[in-house]
């Protein structure tokens, strides 16, 4: 039994398979984002463009959101000293529960210290409180969620990505009796597409299912007042559960969900995930409570992102670039190869100064390796067009096919 | 299948066990901790003594914590905008990752959300990377560390609490050639006793196990340098991962192990609750590391809070209240009931301004229901001496009965 020798081995395998990940070493300039400094292979830090961020908004660095945590640093502190039971609960925590439950049109919310941790512990509680449920889980659902309906230890029946006939075949074919949770993402944020949630809900109606939709992608970013696609098609109150990041749009960190206070009270007592925890600092969560309130009110940030994204997506396709359809704000590049699209993310940042990661197994299916872009508010047209222009020299440079012009 | 009944049935149990939780609403006061303001169940806030913290050495107030997280939100920003693959990975994380593996003296570091995912993630990854691994699991262990074992899908042997005769028949039980890993806590947090990390150490080379140690509890508070108990006991090399948490002694949130190299980049590369997840926002992971530094070269606080810790110890000792023997800074108070242990605390808040949180059933066995006391270097014998007094008349009025004073 030689440890070691296991684990090179694991790393090994990556490293042939062009995988193994390097983190890009960053500061982000604040004011001046999406302009950053990179601290990665150079002597001293270079100026970059950061085109790869989920802070969708730059709301980590709007003023209102940075004054809030100031005022609450100096107010109570750094961290909560404690679980949400156990000292933790501090007065921010309950404020910003119930706006975020009044954003979604819920009763009650539950922030957890992640989105992926929110996504985890209550798809396993929620399901280990239902003896014998079945979950009926998109193919294309994040980790996160996968990992949550693994650790509740519940049937999974896997439906074709969107795929309405698929999923009701799924539903159809178990007994009425039997406990049943539809989880889905809103906005898969990989490829930029959407689900079409009423047509699921007709589905969870008539088969007796309950809903659970991970809105991390499109909260502050889609409806009236920021409460993702469910709020823009009008469908929340057909969810029973919306799960949220505050790390992206909202720009901070932590996760929450939103749903009936029985089923929150439910998760709040029963996930070990939630309760053996630290709870997020007040500092986050007054940071947060400030982004939330600002992108009800005002939708200049959604709109500058909408405009922008498809301003880059045009860019791009007029240039020939492999650019992949997209109903929303992320603008993904196929590559289709993962040292390809390593090298092409190599190139740009070393040549161009232009950060974007290059996206690989296992975030996405082999093969369909490739560059996500995702333009925020700040980004100029200037900047689009040295980007484009860049990338077509690349691409021409590693013999890439472009399209015909249109 | 009526999905509100079960949840309303869920709710009911707890209610009537006694153990429903009700969250105390509180905002501690910077500068003045351990005061506190109250929100719940008055008509405004009402000043009160927290006495539950577990910022031990109230590093969360620390002037060179808030300056630091000051800072990086005046340079960065609020969140981190990405996972630590894509665009997340800010220079402090690379900094606070370095400086956490030398206060372990181990090659490498890595950072998670929070020191319950560091457990879930770690534990379940390392286990998967070793095909037919089987995990010796301490009976006390943490809830984290509980998940993170069952999440690998390994199997578990526990063993009694801290007791080598029967780690060494579970160990001696097994084929030699079977990969194994023990995986205990060095500072039990509800009992407040210490593993014998050597004795585990030497079971481990002669079985040829790994060893996962959870510091949490120790980190900042134990060894020259903050580096916990395997530091003070001169054991750090002996530990293949010792896993922290940044929420606790070093005042604000997350979590972490410290390696090899080799271990850590596996994690990196393969634990699903690293991978994808928003990466610690870089204000956080600033005030970590004032934190972590000034913990290295300052005793002052890790001196103060032993000091006090004694102290209550022995006034609840000599005024003849249930303390139970602990040989660290944790001054547990045995009730053994769920309902009276709340009742206590109940009367503690509301008519002596003391907040302590009763400790029930599952963070401890039914039956062992408990008040647990955290003193810090700032809590005044004053305040301890009304704390005794205060205990005693509740006891008394409880018909609670008191030992013979000694
Ligand atoms: C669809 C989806 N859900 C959940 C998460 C996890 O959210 P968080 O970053 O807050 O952990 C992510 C990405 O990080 C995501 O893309
Ligand atoms: C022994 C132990 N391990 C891990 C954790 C989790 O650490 P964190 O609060 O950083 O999630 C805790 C408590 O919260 C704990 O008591």
């Amino acid at each position: 039994m030689n440890y070691n020798q296991i684990f090179d081995q694991a790393i090994d395998r990556l490293h042939s398979e062009g995988r193994y990940r390097v983190f890009i070493d960053i500061l982000r300039n604040k004011g001046q984002y999406p302009n950053a400094r990179c601290f990665h292979g150079h002597n001293g830090p270079k100026p970059i463009t950061v085109w790869c961020s989920n802070d969708y908004l730059a709301m980590g660095q709007h003023p209102k959101v940075i004054e809030a945590m100031e005022e609450a640093l100096h107010d109570v502190g750094a961290g909560s000293g404690g679980t949400r039971n156990i000292g933790g609960n501090t007065h921010y925590h309950v404020e910003l529960e119930r706006e975020l439950a009044e954003l979604h049109g819920k009763q009650a919310a539950l922030l957890f210290t992640s989105g992926y941790v929110s996504n985890d512990a209550t798809l396993s509680t929620i399901a280990k409180l239902l003896p014998g449920c079945v979950i009926f889980s998109d193919e294309l659902n994040h980790a996160s969620m996968i990992a949550g309906i693994r650790n509740s230890g519940c049937e999974k029946r896997v439906f074709r990505h969107n795929d309405l006939d698929h999923l009701e075949q799924l539903l159809a074919a178990e007994d009425p009796e039997t406990p049943k949770l539809i989880a889905f993402e809103s906005v898969y944020s990989m490829d930029g597409d959407v689900a079409p949630i009423h047509a699921i809900c007709d589905l969870a109606e008539k088969y007796n299912a309950l809903t659970y939709i991970d809105e991390v992608h499109a909260v502050g970013m889609y409806g009236k007042t920021g409460g993702g696609i469910s709020q823009r098609d009008d469908a929340a109150d057909r969810i029973d559960i919306i799960e949220g990041t505050l790390g992206k749009a909202f720009g901070v960190m932590g996760g929450y969900i939103a749903a009936d206070q029985k089923i929150v009270d439910c998760i709040r007592s029963y996930a070990p995930g939630f309760i053996f925890t630290t709870s997020l600092s007040p500092a986050l969560v007054a940071g947060v409570l400030a982004a939330v309130k600002h992108l009800k009110s005002s939708s200049e940030e959604r709109d500058a992102q909408q405009h922008n994204a498809a301003m880059l997506k045009a860019k791009l396709g007029d240039a020939g670039l492999p650019v992949m359809a997209s109903e929303t704000h992320i603008v993904p590049l196929m590559v289709g190869d993962p040292v390809r699209a390593k090298k092409i993310s190599d190139i740009l940042l070393a040549e161009y100064g232009a950060y974007v990661q290059p996206i690989n197994y296992p975030t996405v299916p082999r093969g369909t390796e490739r560059l996500r872009f995702t333009p925020g508010p700040a980004h100029t047209e200037e900047m689009m067009d040295e980007l484009a222009e860049a990338l077509v020299e690349i691409w021409d440079r590693l013999d890439l096919e472009l399209r015909k012009a249109a």
